[in-house]
């Protein structure tokens, strides 16, 4: 993957485009501003209910854009979501998971071998079309950064504040559209914040980490504000998956009224906060009922920039400029998978599930809980149990938690299968998975001797190749 | 119970305390209007994160008020909670409970003998001496009135609008003050709507209840705002106890992330939606961390009419005007009680459970449920157990919905132990329970031959007298 998109060479060419487009009239395209969370769950922002109210400037940003209260995940798991972002495609689709076992999450450890194939077309790559200047920050990193883990330390997020901040001035100072995707970790397990956050919330480390973040947010917003740039640059805040239950209360964050958490394909795993924001543009203090995806975040990035999405490949993004400029809703299902497993589907407000799963009798009985004090019998399984022939399904707004499946004999059940049925089905008809490249790890693929390991003394000798297939447990 | 404050011979005197009061130069004093559901969740608002975001105007007064995330009710039923709201007194105190079993809610069905004792004093009756007008438009009315139990039509919550309306409209006229007790019941079972809002919700019929009580909401903030009385008139809403989750998700509301609901002493079963809103008294888009309960509204009022509570007796409620108008917090605890037990204690953050209990197994089994889809082990017990040798205690701020019980070993459990054990010592040493008024029912004194029943056809002859013990399964 080559995200870290370096300038150099590139400056002349991007002040060309924007020449060229300003001969014609046309006005630059907006920057485009990705903040993407790790590990948030839905629950966690004031506007979506968390009771402390410790997110002032994500509430003030929905209150100057639009919320969306369904908006979702590609994948329960952080990698594959990600891939989904940056591809526009399902991981079923890029081949960004494993088939070493039914219904199981894969992600990219070091060991791994594999990622997301060079065949794929990446979001940064595309924009640079369009004189984007692209730049990650975030979730990869180069040096392995402390964290203290007895007191949750770490000035990570300041770092990474810094490094967003600059990157806005750099671009604004060339005036070149850029592309920031912003991905930041501190709600993952170890949570941390920088000394000033720590001990600031009412929600313990977990809350400090999201404080922080929350300002963090404030302080880019402000930036793009003071530099003039509010009207010219889309925002769109979301989580890669739902909070990881098994780390709360103390590392885990909220899932607010949905069921279950990361790993799993009920709504707690895969339902995000989202919020887009783009003054003058996104009209303020909007809610939008549209079901929405992170791929989507794909193909309405390539929309600002006045791309289209490739077109020799499926693509399930959806561009959301009519949703967001205009007030439309747009029908669409959303597929949530596991792995190879197409686990449900939402259509409408009803939801079907397919196969239910959270994790293994053994792994739970040894305290492994992704539903933590939840329990919804025939639900929330510790088998994987197929439901393909007679689904169950939920009606999303009078049951947000999937507490209550419709019974089978309703009229209401008969006609949501009626509609839910269809789209399912052609989505599988149509498919074509792509190769799993999350099967096979080696631990002589690991960074070993990672480019400047010199300087720092720490090149390591790799070991001798060992492939192996890679273990799955979820 | 004398709630409905007949006005003939009253206008002279409250005219000549209004000429009083103006003479001195001391302002009116602003109307006092409680809006008081009935099993509406804390979960039930957008600005609570209602996933389908359909209270718009309940979210304005939250954006032009004070919200209190952490505000209570006093009992996890209604006719208790709401004999506190008018008492300023834990049910307990006024004697508005049962001793026949451990641990029961009672409330006041037609045949119960007693409700709450005379000796009270309610606020309506000591808002007179400051010179309001009173009127209770709700949950007490006069003819039973049809709800289409088929289709949920009713059209009950428009006739309370209109008589809220107006009452206000005279009032302002006349210059009175007033006290309007607004206490609508559509969203208890069966819950209802008009035929304009029913199948207007994505949550279903429920949420049809809860979209037409908003909408009345903002007709009565609209007039308010219309007559120009919206500095001079406090407005509190709030809801009797947690959504009632037997009725669930079609008859049923929200109690967004905490456990349980109605009847039991879990957050679900007692934490309530709650803003106040006073144009520029109470400063727009505030959240208060400021523990509260239903009680405060009793002593809140008082202090809004100039008026001291009673003296002469134990007052729970506290006046919210600092925290109102200065946003000060007040430290207290929030005791829980279910019927004559002391079940629970907040101090701070911490949350100390001395017995737990949902019901019976015999119930349950049946099918009867308080936390549909909840399961925390040895928590949402169904035998009323014992921990006040050693209280479960929870941090709600990290974890709202009590699934993680602090380890009885922690430095943290010691400190929070050390602290709210005082608090509830204190409460029980000084504590004297009033005498239980809820014990004996009798279907002799059942309104048989209500005051104009002649003129309806409607006077039916008494039975004989068969007191018996009530039977409180809760």
């Amino acid at each position: 993957m080559s995200l870290a998109v370096a300038a150099t060479g590139w400056r002349l060419l991007l002040l060309l485009c924007a020449a060229g487009l300003g001969a014609v009239g046309a006005p630059q395209p907006p920057n485009i501003l990705l903040l993407l969370m790790d590990d948030m769950g839905w629950g966690d922002l004031g506007v979506n209910g968390e009771p402390s109210r410790e997110t002032p400037n994500l509430d003030r940003m929905a209150a100057e854009g639009m919320l969306f209260p369904n908006f979702y995940a590609a994948s329960p798991l952080c990698s594959p979501s990600r891939a989904a972002l940056l591809t526009g495609r399902l991981p079923i689709r890029s081949g960004f998971y494993t088939s070493n076992a039914r219904a199981r999450n894969a992600y990219t450890p070091q060991e791994v071998v594999g990622g997301i194939p060079d065949s794929e077309r990446l979001l940064p790559a595309l924009l640079k079309k369009a004189g984007y200047a692209s730049k990650i920050v975030g979730k990869w990193y180069y040096e392995e950064f402390p964290i203290n883990l007895k007191t949750g330390e770490a000035n990570l997020t300041q770092l990474y504040l810094g490094e967003a901040l600059d990157f806005i001035r750099r671009q604004r100072s060339l005036r070149r559209p850029f592309f920031l995707y912003w991905a930041v970790d501190a709600t993952h397990a170890p949570v941390y914040a920088s000394r000033p956050f720590l001990g600031s919330s009412q929600r313990g480390r977990y809350g400090d980490a999201v404080r922080e973040i929350d300002d963090s947010v404030g302080r880019i917003l402000a930036l793009l504000r003071d530099l003039g740039l509010q009207d010219s640059t889309f925002v769109f805040f979301t989580s890669d998956n739902g909070a990881a239950l098994i780390s709360a209360p103390k590392q885990g964050g909220s899932n607010g009224p949905f069921l279950c958490g990361k790993e799993t394909t009920f709504e707690g795993g895969m339902r995000e906060p989202a919020i887009a924001w783009w003054p003058g543009h996104v009209p303020a203090g909007q809610v939008s009922r549209q079901l929405g995806s992170v791929m989507d975040l794909f193909t309405t990035s390539l929309a600002l920039a006045g791309l289209q999405p490739p077109s020799d490949r499926e693509i399930d993004g959806l561009n959301l400029l009519p949703v967001l400029l205009q007030g439309q809703l747009i029908n669409r299902p959303i597929f949530y998978y596991r792995g190879n497993t197409l686990m449900a589907a939402t259509a409408g407000q009803h939801k079907a599930h397919f196969w239910t799963w959270t994790n293994s009798w053994e792994e739970f009985q040894q305290g492994v809980d992704f539903c933590p004090g939840q329990n919804v019998s025939g639900v929330t399984t510790h088998t994987q149990e197929e439901h393909t022939a007679l689904p169950l399904i939920f009606h999303l707004g009078r049951d947000p938690g999937e507490r209550f499946p419709l019974s089978f004999a309703s009229a209401e059940y008969q006609e949501a299968l009626r509609r839910l049925g269809p789209a399912v089905q052609q989505h599988q008809a149509t498919l074509q998975p792509g190769q799993p490249q999350l099967n096979v790890c080696n631990v002589a693929v690991m960074n070993w001797a990672p480019p400047g390991c010199e300087k720092l003394g720490k090149c390591l000798p790799p070991p001798p190749s060992a492939p192996e297939k890679c273990s799955w447990p979820h």
